[in-house]
């Protein structure tokens, strides 16, 4: 815990909710958001007195810098709900020390764990009602900082906001995708900002990824921006690929998300003795597993999705359809696994679950 | 000029100015706005109408997408005034053509040229009285372009907001600058978004450009993501190498920004028959020169600084500098030639000028 700020949370509540007007069963992804919202400003050098306040919309100036230059970084989390209504999180700080380092890659002041995991776990006690109980089910929770100083001097900001917005949410993709693999666009550059939850690196994607959805893709998977001939990650997932029985995904870089569903699934797979190794992939690797009938599964991991089952990809105009597994996939153990450890209906060996008093 | 968009800008003029607080001896770049802003909507497919009103502040929402995938693009330009009140602007057809570039890459709608130009002029005759003349004083002009909508899916917004706010500005940089060759970070990736004038460029380089200043340099000159061999443009600024009497410019690339400054100073080298290569160029191509002497210039080029001359610069730990040439060197020539076509005291014989009437 973080030293020098003493905790001093101030709190306004909303004077009505707005969860009457909600339809939980017809939730339209990151539309629809809870009845506060945490707020704390850096000014002066200084992070300021955290609040937590009724959502609502914000002043900003048209100079502020976050609208120029992108310093902007954000996490994405869940809370979920079990049957006797314990709120519980999946390893909370692991997003917290995320977004001190794509803070710090971005020039940006690191926040404080107290007032993150404070404003955090008073949000979720004034908001729980947001989270529905049941597989599926969870509240999704926005952390993010942005630049607010008043300036378009292309130098980073002397304000900043950190902010933490919440919005039920039900499964982020319905059943499987079909994915692209990059031959010509990239997501990022060694020595860049890839690593990092930075703003900048999702926008950069819109544009491939749309040329990919008239293809009738879903998602890419960018490959190494030198030679196109490694398989990095697909923007908001984390990649994994089982050839034969040994699940495959490519080490963590500078190019590359240190994902905290990549990383779980890691270790479930070997709490489910199921090999995985951790090393650089080549295309032209599965495709030739797809070619001799060994590439099994191929599936992307992430907060908002777990983990999104890939139906084929194309690569170099050819489409390499993925053979049907069923119930017995990795892909289905390991995200029930993993569910049921984050909706506290299973072991929690490793000790991820974090549960909000 | 556009055709489905029929001119329909509507104006709200600020009741007073706040000229007469601004002292325009001691500005601070990008710091002052004038009286007006020009902002347009982008809702349900359709620029709306256009408005010039009061220089405000605005309302976000906490979700509005631009904080959280940085979708945002942006220009950066100048109006200068001459002895006789003229106003002109220096080739703005090259920015509008290039803010579209930009929006195009980042998924983002274009931007109806006669909007621009009507909002732009209009914008400055309103507030010309901001423009200082004089070399060295102009009004920078900021257009740029974000996402609007309240949603966090990391998808494109369906909402946007073009905006031009206008800040009177001294020469950007004093005096000269020495410069880091970078060796480990990088700025963009081939098949990136490193040529357009994208937010999230700019925060990816503050802090690698503050490991910089720490040792000393205001800048850093990027090289290729893949070899750090080749130089390629300083983030904010195109460069130039003058080896013997030539000068020596990268190509433009998808990593590489097509500088409106870069590409007139081309020409105007070319008509001060001072030769002028457009090719790769090795960062041991210009130490070498360095150290048998033949390096003359290193200079920067852009918008907001015109020409900075550099001083000197760090490669693998080992400093290079520059010779002192004084009146006599290019960027001198070519800064000056720039200046007085700016400011409408030379003759202007590529039609680059651009009189706001």
């Amino acid at each position: 815990m973080s030293n020098k700020y003493t905790s001093n949370l101030h709190i306004e509540k909303a004077k009505t909710s707005k969860i009457k007007d909600v339809d939980f069963d017809n939730l339209n992804f990151g539309r629809t958001f809870t009845d506060h919202m945490f707020i704390c400003d850096y000014v002066n050098g200084e992070w300021q007195q955290p609040k937590i306040i009724p959502y609502q919309a914000m002043s900003m100036d048209p100079s502020a810098r976050v609208f120029h230059y992108g310093q902007a970084v954000f996490e994405g989390m869940k809370a979920y709900k079990d049957d006797d209504g314990g709120v519980f999180l999946f390893r909370p700080k692991e997003n917290f020390n995320r977004i001190n380092k794509s803070c710090a890659r971005l020039a940006m002041p690191e926040f404080p764990e107290n007032y993150f995991f404070e404003g955090l776990t008073t949000l979720l006690n004034l908001d729980k009602d947001w989270i529905q109980p049941g597989i599926g089910n969870s509240l999704y929770l926005r952390p993010f900082a942005i630049a607010t100083d008043s300036a378009i001097a292309a130098a980073p900001s002397d304000s900043y906001r950190f902010m933490i917005i919440c919005s039920p949410a039900k499964a982020y993709y319905k059943g499987t995708v079909k994915v692209l693999i990059a031959e010509e666009f990239s997501r990022s550059a060694n020595g860049g900002v890839g690593f990092a939850k930075a703003a900048g690196n999702y926008a950069a994607q819109f544009y491939p990824t749309s040329l990919a959805q008239k293809k009738g893709y879903q998602q890419v998977i960018w490959t190494d921006a030198d030679t196109h001939t490694f398989l990095e990650e697909a923007g908001t997932m984390n990649v994994f690929f089982r050839i034969n029985d040994t699940l495959i995904t490519a080490p963590i870089s500078d190019r590359i998300l240190d994902g905290v569903t990549r990383k779980s699934l890691i270790q479930l797979a070997k709490d489910n003795n199921i090999e995985c190794e951790v090393r650089p992939i080549k295309v032209s690797e599965i495709v030739e597993a797809s070619k001799n009938g060994t590439l099994k599964e191929i599936f992307g991991a992430g907060t908002a999705a777990v983990i999104s089952p890939i139906e084929g990809f194309e690569y170099k105009e050819t489409y390499y359809e993925l053979p049907e597994i069923g119930d017995h996939s990795y892909s289905s153990i390991l995200k029930n696994n993993m569910l049921n450890i984050q909706h506290n209906l299973a072991e929690d060996k490793n000790g991820w679950r974090f549960e909000v008093k």
